[in-house]
């Protein structure tokens, strides 16, 4: 086999999806020679992240070939990309993170995952997901401090694109399983408006709350993955002009974000203003606290229901956190007590629409702040769980370092379907912070 | 193979499922008597009707037979019951309706499937879809008359049912999917408010409407059935006290409805006001109007994304009716207009709740009348588009007969996360019509 010499290689690799598609489009490299590049990095790489489930060298090759020798033009042309294992694929298995799912081979392929190879896009593997996109984590480590989590439940996408193995991986939130994770591996992270990216063949957890994730290394590579999968025409986004209106929203659960962190965000504000940016802080209404338990019930009636075949058939192949945690308490929510939550979500959004009327984004945590040591949780995802029940869309970007030099993000949110306004705002952000 | 004598047997068959339950319960017969006598008359009616797309005899009675050994409590006990061959099962093929996945064995089981065997009923098998759930027929007939539709894209389900067959099928409705079949083969039909009955497992066509639909032979099974599936301890569907106001809402698709059918509803509407029930004109706003457009442009492109890898990879296998009709027009849609459709179908369910406000439920028709001759369409779904675009649930009951002494339904819409109050109306309106 030859490899590529090994400092060409760490150039391809590093690249963002959209100077891949240019570098590949003015014949300055190829589908393999980026595909190569970033396998060989994975090589390098994976022993101490662990960041695939599934992982096919010579397919991924042969995916590159095939569209070097077609011709073929595309928005993704050539660009590796993951996908987290409770998505399937037609030509790779998908185990859902669960022992109960061990070499399943579905015939389908996801909506998402098609409509990204479509475009040009070659499928490097499975990335690592805890249990059914739950709490239990997989084999995958943060690959800045292999003893501290890489977060969840998509760990092994934001892994992967955090320590360059792929410049785009799918993920899916239904809490802060996104955000999380891309903030905690150092990558920026996506959460759509809900209900925009089809979810068909990847496995529900939460449907009312469940979107796509997208992680990538920069705003635009968003962007550009996110025209992929509603099936459109990339356009680029656009410049924010004029005086950009920032909302600084400490949220009621400040009191468990990290002092440095808080710090942190708080240099940002100031930062953002000395930029010319108008700058100011929002409240949460009081009764907003009360989405913590309504997310509870939501995603736990939700899921119960969604697993009642591995509950009835699996229950001893289930781990213990999510009986206990999870399915224990969705199996006890009463359905007027989900119907409840489910009213008092749709009020709040409502709400959202008023408290934001006056900014453009939202400044926040994206976490509480670094990843933390131990591999047997994930870390806390409260700063996640608002605005995923809220419907919006928010974007982490990797502007900050915690006490240990580990990454920290920044969390910026938009309004409902204003996603592409929110990508504007957030690039703008960036460069005043990065 | 001992038959029970065909009496008995026809009897068994005919019964529903509350009724089942209670003969079970009481000793009176046993889950295999009741499932032989279903397998009886599917063999006796099959080769007419053709509601199955897989059926396998032995296994169905191995399982009822495995249920009265166990000793086993449950509320659909011995109930015998078919699924629509979208919706995946973990020891029966799921076909989805199309050539492309002939002989698919999943590995999971749908939500639906498992709570409905969790709660003792037999699953029989899975009854014939259109391709997809969209409009390309299978090759099921309409039970009263072998050249007519049974309607769809439920259509196994609800010839199943409306024969006799089966007790209860789930369906799902997209457009007119569940209350248009159930009226053509005069079962019981219910579209359950958007969002309650989990999809997991269940081929997505577009998800912003999509939602299972339940098909039965009373008012009571759909209650009971959709206790089953949320999950929860089944309450009995409460009476209905006091005056029940009825709105009596021609809508502005009116002209297509037969004038039989318009006379049928009109002269339902003064016999409901003769039975006590306040009775009162009620007018769409007019630019309700809007929602087929709104309703083509939301499911069309949501159906073209969700099947991308049909698209791209078995093109030739797809029926022209699906490539030149919802696919091509979701291709061709921009998300801009998309997301303008899914606006506006927001703000009609908000201006609905208006609509609605000073009634319990509203009457109007559930298809245009009697099954049409044919079975290279499934007919006319427009009477049901609008409320599925609107999120509210509804319920149709075989109460006319039309010009051929075929079966057609009145449709009764209940006002969103009202279900139970649609149900206990239902019944009342059923009882003074019937």
């Amino acid at each position: 086999m030859n490899l590529p010499l090994k400092k060409a290689a760490t150039k391809l690799n590093e690249l963002t999806a959209c100077e891949i598609v240019a570098a590949i489009d003015g014949g300055r490299t190829t589908c393999e020679a980026v595909v190569r590049a970033c396998l060989d990095h994975i090589q390098l790489r994976e022993p101490a992240v662990q960041a695939w489930q599934y992982l096919d060298r010579e397919q991924a090759i042969g995916q590159a070939i095939a569209l070097d020798k077609s011709g073929k033009r595309g928005p993704l042309l050539g660009v590796p990309f993951g996908i987290k294992d409770i998505i399937d694929t037609s030509d790779m298995p998908t185990e859902y993170g669960s022992p109960i799912y061990k070499g399943n081979q579905p015939r389908n392929e996801a909506a998402c995952v098609a409509l990204g190879r479509k475009a040009g896009g070659v499928l490097m593997g499975k990335t690592v997901t805890t249990e059914f996109a739950n709490r239990h984590p997989g084999k995958t480590k943060n690959p800045f401090d292999p003893a501290r989590t890489p977060g969840g439940s998509s760990s092994g996408s934001a892994a992967a694109v955090g320590d360059c193995m792929v410049p785009l991986a799918i993920g899916t939130q239904t809490t802060g399983s996104t955000i999380r994770p891309a903030s905690f591996c150092g990558a920026f992270g996506y959460r759509p408006t809900w209900g925009d990216l089809r979810l068909s063949g990847v496995r529900e957890a939460a449907g009312s709350l469940d979107t796509l994730g997208l992680i990538a290394r920069s705003v635009d590579d968003l962007a550009l993955y996110r025209d992929v999968l509603l099936g459109v025409k990339p356009e680029p986004v656009p410049e924010h002009t004029g005086p950009l209106r920032v909302g600084f929203c400490r949220t009621h659960v400040w009191p468990q974000v990290e002092p440095y962190t808080q710090k942190l965000l708080e240099g940002a504000a100031q930062t953002l203003a000395r930029a010319g940016m108008q700058v100011r802080d929002v409240e949460l209404p009081a009764d907003f606290e009360r989405l913590l338990d309504a997310h509870l019930a939501i995603s736990s009636f939700e899921f119960s229901r969604n697993f009642a075949y591995e509950i009835e058939h699996h229950w001893d192949k289930i781990s213990a956190t999510l009986r206990e945690n999870r399915l224990k308490s969705g199996l006890e929510c009463s359905f007027e007590r989900y119907r409840e939550a489910r009213a008092f979500a749709a009020q709040c959004r409502r709400a959202f629409a008023d408290v934001v009327k006056d900014f453009d984004v939202l400044l926040t945590a994206s976490a509480t702040g670094e990843a933390p040591v131990g591999l047997n949780t994930t870390g806390n995802a409260n700063n996640c769980l608002i605005w995923t029940t809220l419907h919006v869309p928010t974007v982490t970007m990797p502007v900050f370092k915690g006490p240990h030099g580990l990454p920290v993000g920044a969390q910026i949110i938009g309004k409902a379907d204003g996603d592409r306004a929110l990508f504007a705002a957030a690039r703008r952000i960036y460069q005043a912070l990065a």
